[in-house]
């Protein structure tokens, strides 16, 4: 078997072999086949595309890579949640406790940011003393103790995997539904969870601008968990306008707080709710009423915990950035939209997301939404404000944040927030 | 300007900018833009294609690259030719010294054989003393004086092309036209070349399997040598049976010698004539009678003064490889078919050809045909013969030779050598 006969099996639009997938998948990973070789393969998969068949081998393979974490000490029934990432997107934040406060234990691998959309260990090492890097023995203790961690993947998982994706994000080859499909997949296989919850975001802040594509990748997704034995179900949510008020990360660990204190913005609460009750039906508890426990303070305690395991302090003040600036309406009439694309723009200007994996992002700065989509405004009130550490990162942003707010005479139609389900029996 | 937008809008469909192809190439040259981001881009170019204009434009940055070679100071007119690859094609053996016997100057840059195509450069090598790597002064002074060189392209050409060719190679990107035009004519106008005919083969034996791809190529390359000046002429010529009898090294030049002496197959004769009457119409010279020229030993002339000038001596014997097995015909009839791609594999598996750049060639070995497709043959009678240097090199090399010979109780019909001409006002 040689690598060039597969480049050029696929370039013509034929279907890999099981045998051509896993011989390409691990000489990648050992270095036998050189990354100019795979490049040109991922190329090929992104215009030609994959079959079921494939994607699901080529995820087999990628999981074949590396080690794959068995939970099965951990007595509680095992659930995660994954989303393909928004603007504003701190869902994991409060989602993470309140599941593992209703009796599932959540086994929460996250990443980065990279570009317009944040990453949630990002936000969490806002937190001072938190630490996104647990071993596995770590990782598998406070799974058993708080019944959640929130932590970066071991370099053992899917290294095909890790190694694809840095290629993929310097070879114009990110958003390919097959490519897609398998790297989430792989890593959410890999790190032994029973069951999985994925939240396929849809809208100008999201990968997905539109709601076919959307379900074409969380079809692929749903059913590769089925075919490696993760029960999953995908929801297709809204990501045309910020989750919630808060885009950076402290600001958005403070909004996931004010969540689990029982308050938060309604659209953050309605998504961490449905989200948990998708979860928690998976998990065999669909009984359980997640709002009982944000009401009741036990969603609080297990964040609260789950903190603390991994070194940080839950009681420390969050960064504050020093420099901000309050963009206010110019007219009256109703806020009718917020663009998420240009939010995330602005966020990222500010200093809270990075340009290349290698940048440090800053804590305190961010984006702070004072009126939402909707909302009635009148002449001189303040729409948004920009946070950030220095002076000189405000004036791009505002920019952007400017071009994101669309005024209008009449209140916009309100916007579902699910737009659709796929997967599970609804149990 | 980034790697990553360039790659993603070819991906896309889109036509790149002259801004755009200009960067990407002069980054891959000095190894800004990477391997695995060139990888990309050349299968993006591959299924998407690229426009006149871009091919043109990727074709100038290429020779923007390096050097530029300035013939100006060679009295006659320059002529070259390039052919894409075929089976036994060892054309610009006899054509070169024939055309610089009729007064041009042929400035001929060659290539080595991979896979089942030769490479003139290895035909040559199987000459004793023969050297193929030139300087300038020496490439200059022998048009000069002979007129006429037949050498490797020095590194300081077309660097881009080199690097890109050794990336396709490997990738799976060979075969796209936009590529293979802008490689082809990038060292062509580079080496300085006044006008140039193409001889583009068409068939089993070929890149080009058939005529429309074909002809496309030709017209891609005919555009892009009159956009920089270069006068160009294409012709579209059979390639579904091996050229001549002899198919390797050695046995092509020997072959290739009975052409300058005034013999020779018929078929090798009519395509040497067709080439340099094109040749020499473009050098301007069109009323000179290149066959009268082959009759009156000027070619033979100087085709052992072009030897002598390289360090080969034209007296000595070539070799002659050890092993040799024939193949007899099974039944009474008509040669129908000898197929140039199964010949072509014969002869590599012989010996005559390289799987890898690094691997030597056999300068004995190599495959000779006994009868021609349409000759009459009776059952017993010799077909063709395989000459290696080693017994076990045989036995596979047969059955590749076997499966190119169709026998048939009627003659075929004949087949047209040239298929069409692109270019040129026929002048």
């Amino acid at each position: 078997m040689n690598a060039v006969d597969i480049i050029r099996a696929k370039r013509g639009g034929g279907e890999l072999s099981d045998e051509q997938i896993d011989w390409v998948v691990d000489g990648y990973t050992r270095g036998v086949v050189a990354d100019e070789q795979m490049a040109a393969l991922a190329m090929a998969i992104a215009l030609r595309g994959m079959t079921g068949r494939e994607v699901a081998r080529w995820t087999l393979a990628m999981i074949a890579s590396g080690e794959r974490l068995d939970l099965s000490t951990v007595d509680r029934p095992t659930v995660d949640k994954h989303s393909t990432g928004g603007v504003g997107d701190k869902i994991t934040l409060a989602l993470t406790p309140l599941v593992a406060a209703c009796g599932a234990a959540v086994p929460q691998l996250s990443g980065r940011g990279l570009g317009h959309t944040g990453g949630t260990l990002d936000k969490l090492e806002s937190v001072p003393g938190f630490r996104t890097e647990l071993s596995n023995q770590e990782f598998l203790g406070q799974l058993r103790g708080v019944g959640a961690a929130i932590c970066a993947a071991g370099a053992g998982l899917a290294p095909a995997d890790r190694k694809l994706y840095a290629l993929r994000d310097v070879t114009g080859t990110v958003d390919s539904i097959p490519l897609i499909a398998s790297s989430i997949m792989s890593k959410k296989i890999a790190e032994g969870t029973g069951a999985l919850v994925l939240d396929v975001k849809v809208g100008s802040g999201a990968f997905m601008t539109s709601v076919q594509p959307a379900r074409e990748l969380a079809t692929t997704m749903v059913e590769l968990g089925a075919a490696h034995g993760v029960r999953t179900v995908a929801v297709l949510t809204g990501m045309q306008s910020p989750l919630g008020r808060a885009v950076g990360n402290a600001v958005e660990v403070a909004e996931a707080v004010e969540v689990l204190a029982g308050g938060g913005p309604p659209d953050v609460v309605e998504l961490t709710l449905a989200l948990a009750r998708e979860m928690l039906a998976l998990a065999g508890l669909p009984g359980v009423d997640p709002a009982a426990a944000l009401r009741d303070g036990r969603a609080m305690d297990a964040w609260r915990a789950l903190v603390r395991a991994q070194g940080g302090d839950p009681d420390a003040p969050l960064p504050q950035a020093p420099e901000t600036e309050v963009i206010r309406s110019t007219s009256d009439g109703y806020l009718s939209d917020v663009d998420a694309y240009q939010i995330g723009v602005a966020a990222w200007l500010l200093g809270a997301g990075r340009a290349r994996k290698e940048d440090p992002v800053s804590a305190g700065a961010g984006v702070l939404l004072h009126r939402l989509p909707g909302n009635p405004v009148r002449a001189g009130d303040p729409l948004l404000e920009l946070r950030a550490d220095k002076p000189d990162r405000i004036p791009a942003a505002r920019t952007a944040a400017e071009r994101a707010l669309t005024l209008g005479a009449q209140p916009p139609a309100p916007r579902p927030l699910v737009l659709d389900r796929v997967g599970g029996s609804g149990e």
